[in-house]
């Protein structure tokens, strides 16, 4: 294995777009409402092989999009969100594989969400917009998937949403998911995650720019949006993880200085977060997104038995956690674990030791790339030994 | 030990209000700053003795107030923050002691605070009031217990941010203090504690009748001091006791009905706490007190050796963690056990197993009262032997 110097980049990619071609042109939601027309935005990164069998699906958190690896301008400050596991030699390997990364449908950017034009009225859909799923989110996927020809997954894969994504997959199209990669997730979210949902959306809803969702061409509910932000980014972090970093440090060293409205550094961190995020994020969508977040529980339907759940998917499972995680706890991952297991369903588990939450997912970490790594060569050479045969 | 269904109520009691009336008749906050006319709201409840030996100082936490037990008409709906454990035959047993827990300054339930009127410009304060500290708050109340004639106190006890004033108590009057009561505290806060502070001060800030504090005689900002006060709740429980609680339930149970905009049951606790907040609670105050309790750190002016901060201290401890408290978890208790240790202090230490996170030190719990009861009752023997000697 590359050892992360020598880790090469995906290079200059290109978001690219896809709207649903064929009639209908629109898709029947969870909620029973019709969405259409749908555009998807995704990128590619490595060449679908000529048996197809070498595809990749990766998915998004809450605030990613499809810009997952490499970079769009050789000037860009910043590679794709998962740019450390996705590229030549890394452990969603372009050389070998062909990774596509889908948009979700309800986000901003890109894909159909609320910001897009409402066909029935000639303006952005804002409240209007139907509620998604992540059910809908993969139903949506499943029609770029089919657009390239390919039949089979090698992987779904995905950390957080991306993770609820990843196992939706692998029950709703069982057929098509070879192999099924969740990472710091859960089966369904729990009180608290719906608890600091719901703090971030009533930070919107104060807002006074929110009106309801109308803000499109007028001043965007940024204050609201940026406070979301940073209570969502206090669940990203672990309490140990926040403390090393920041400390009681303050951003003006002398004592003299500390006032009411003086700055602790984690404070000015979680500022400078909020502020960044505002530039790239729709708030609407960030209501959306939440809410299909809090409605994920893959159970429901199972009377609460979660293996039920799993009894027809075809997939084999990489599930991981990571032991500081308190958004998405080991105990989560844990219960998908048991349940893939009475179900009888391969599956792979670990727990990651490590300082750094939630957001482990998303930062360095030998064990998570060898495993990654691993499991899918593992599939990659099982799949075209069976094909073979 | 009464059984808690056989115990009685404090009665009907009822807040008095202490002026510094002696000159200077003003502070010399740890700013700097000078903070006069002074008052500060208290109760009490049993009777000093006439050796004035049997007196106990509760502290109160962030949204507390005076009123600490009993109730102040018969019909009220609640008694005190704290009736669970003050009161005929309770832990603090106001058959026994001499129970006093005052307001702090920076208050907004009849002490000095920022709506009260700046004698400098004939308005209230709001942000003209200076920034206060967990020391300052303790200052203002040793010249209470001393208007009482008291020159030892059996007891300071408090939980949260009541644990920091007795703390802090034990190392401003280490002559006034014969023992510390110290539940679910820390001797500073968290990297991760001021997060929360902020973003609940972030909420208040951004809504639109904030206007920098001057809001008295209009509109409060009703919506963000209620959204920080849903945050704070989140930090109160624990993620096991919040989901065995409420779960993933509607509101409105028909599948049907989920939209958008549908609330899960804990959203309704959560909207439900924040407006009865807004009753009670002034904006202002909760900027200045989250203030007070980030700036809060025993161990800053000693190099970060807290066994050096807590030298000169001549209390026996009693701490008290529960296993469940992510805001001050039970390693912020052991850290301050092993500074007093380390000191050569007498400490007693329980790390109490609970499902109820933080709030477990304002709810019934058996373990809590043998505690404080036992260690109380060894404590006024001892100091009656001593003075008996």
């Amino acid at each position: 294995m590359n050892s992360l110097s020598e880790k090469k980049s995906a290079g200059i990619v290109k978001t690219e777009y896809f709207t649903f071609a064929e009639p209908p042109e629109e898709m029947i939601l969870e909620s029973g409402d019709r969405l259409g027309p749908i555009t998807l935005a995704y990128e590619t990164y490595g060449k679908l092989n000529d048996d197809k069998n070498n595809a990749i699906l990766i998915e998004h958190a809450l605030s990613g999009s499809a810009h997952a690896a490499g970079k769009h301008h050789p000037d860009d400050k910043y590679p794709g969100w998962w740019d450390e596991y996705i590229g030549p030699g890394k452990p969603f390997d372009s050389d070998k594989y062909f990774i596509i990364c889908s948009n979700v449908i309800g986000g901003c950017s890109g894909s159909t969400g609320p910001a897009s034009i409402n066909p029935a009225t000639g303006r952005p859909y804002a409240l209007d917009f139907p509620m998604v799923t992540i059910k809908d989110m993969v139903n949506a996927q499943f029609h770029l998937v089919k657009s390239f020809g390919i039949k089979k997954l090698l992987a779904v894969a995905g950390g957080s949403m991306g993770g609820m994504q990843a196992l939706q997959w692998s029950v709703s199209y069982p057929e098509m998911v070879n192999s099924c990669i969740a990472i710091a997730t859960s089966a369904y979210l729990s009180a608290q995650g719906i608890a600091f949902n719901e703090v971030g959306r009533q930070a919107i809803f104060n807002d006074p720019s929110w009106n309801e969702g109308n803000y499109y061409g007028k001043d965007v509910p940024a204050a609201g949006l940026s406070l979301a932000r940073m209570i969502g980014h206090i669940t990203y972090l672990s309490e140990k993880h926040m403390h090393e970093k920041f400390g009681r440090n303050f951003q003006d060293t002398s004592k003299t200085s500390r006032r009411i409205n003086s700055e602790f550094t984690v404070e000015s961190y979680l500022h400078h977060q909020g502020i960044k995020f505002v530039e790239r994020f729709d708030a609407n969508s960030y209501v959306y997104i939440t809410r299909a977040i809090d409605y994920f529980d893959m159970q429901e339907d199972y009377s609460g038995d979660l293996a039920a759940a799993f009894e027809d998917a075809n997939a084999n499972y990489l599930i991981i956690s990571f032991t500081t995680d308190w958004l998405y706890p080991s105990d989560s991952a844990k219960q998908i674990v048991k349940a893939l297991r009475v179900s009888g369903k391969n599956v792979n588990y670990t727990d990651i030791v490590t300082d750094n939450g939630h957001d482990a997912f998303l930062l360095p970490g030998e064990l998570l790339e060898k495993n990654i790594t691993n499991f899918l060569k593992s599939q990659y050479s099982r799949l075209q030994i069976s094909e073979d045969n």
